[in-house]
């Protein structure tokens, strides 16, 4: 039977996917206002980011209430804590694609990205939604392998970036200035989204597994 | 007298003072690097982060031994997690001085700014060294005046960084799009360092005050 402390945790880990869910849904709708100049989806995500930092605010409590309570030793404090930054991960990946909603919404009804680049953000959008998902998984399922998995997008994230980048500066870019500080600002939230993602997976796998 | 747990928490704060010191002689070396296409001083940068990542880990090492052994409740604990959190925002504010010193290291011998918008950055680096010494500062002092003082200095890196984007969206930039790509990385990375500075003072006076 499991005791009372790990019921709780296991709640803060429910709570934890969900917040990687809630992520995961916010950049996948923010990449569509990003792509289809979508006001009405821009607004959403920037609305629902109040969910998100409640869902932080409940998982701190309990995370509070398990240190207080319990008075946890070991595995299982580093667990707890390592739980209260996993929050702080995944809220940080909302608030990121609620900059790129930010964005579309800036720019709307002009579409923030130009046609030629179009492609990047469908891309960098898909493996962000697999990166949230997989982060999720991760936690729920505490498995290696799926994390190894999340390092794989992470580097395909990165090499779209590298790309995207060099499709900038390099290849005679023609749609002025302020689409480049967009393009760069947007590869920037997509790259940084994909970092927590790897960040909550390292700390799940670490604290499973000890490395 | 105090009691041992408070002596130790005591040591976590100096470590933490630590910690922003070190994040603000970063950002200051990063910018001289930046403004001077200076690949020592860049270099210097980018070596010194394993000392923070250190001091981080002996941050960890202490908080960790704070919940275990002596397993604080209340006031006491949200103490220990909230130095945690700090110890990341600080390290945060590390990692982006390498950003910055990066960037610098990578257009060498190539200035990464041009002239017209050096100053901002001047500018820019010279408020985040402030913002660094100001978290420290609150964190040893735990003044709430001081930290308005902090939130008066991130409106004013606020306000540089639109300038700055405003610079380069409005005003004919001439400086081709590789520059403008860098000159926005730079931006971000400037004003995401004062954000963590204000979350230090944020999270210090919270728990100094309770609001």
């Amino acid at each position: 039977m499991r005791s009372a402390f790990h019921q709780r945790l296991g709640t803060l880990t429910q709570q934890l996917g969900l917040m990687c869910a809630m992520a995961g849904e916010a950049v996948g709708q923010a990449t569509e206002a990003l792509l289809n100049a979508d006001l009405v989806q821009a607004e959403r995500v920037i609305a629902a980011q109040v969910d998100m930092v409640a869902v932080n605010a409940r998982v701190e409590e309990t995370a509070f209430g398990l240190l207080a309570l319990q008075a946890p030793v070991a595995t299982d404090l580093r667990a707890v804590v390592s739980a209260i930054r996993i929050a702080a991960d995944a809220q940080r990946m909302g608030a990121l694609a609620v900059h790129v909603a930010e964005i579309a919404r800036m720019r709307h009804p002009r579409p923030a990205v130009p046609d030629d680049v179009r492609q990047y953000f469908t891309e960098m959008g898909a493996l962000a939604g697999q990166l949230a998902g997989g982060a999720r998984e991760v936690l729920l399922s505490q498995d290696p392998r799926r994390a190894a998995q999340i390092r794989r997008d992470d580097d395909a994230m990165d090499e779209l970036h590298h790309q995207l980048l060099a499709e900038l500066m390099d290849r005679g870019w023609t749609h002025g200035i302020a689409a480049a500080v967009d393009v760069t600002l947007l590869g920037r939230f997509y790259e940084r989204f994909a970092d927590h993602a790897v960040q909550i997976a390292r700390r799940v796998i670490f604290q499973a597994t000890g490395h």
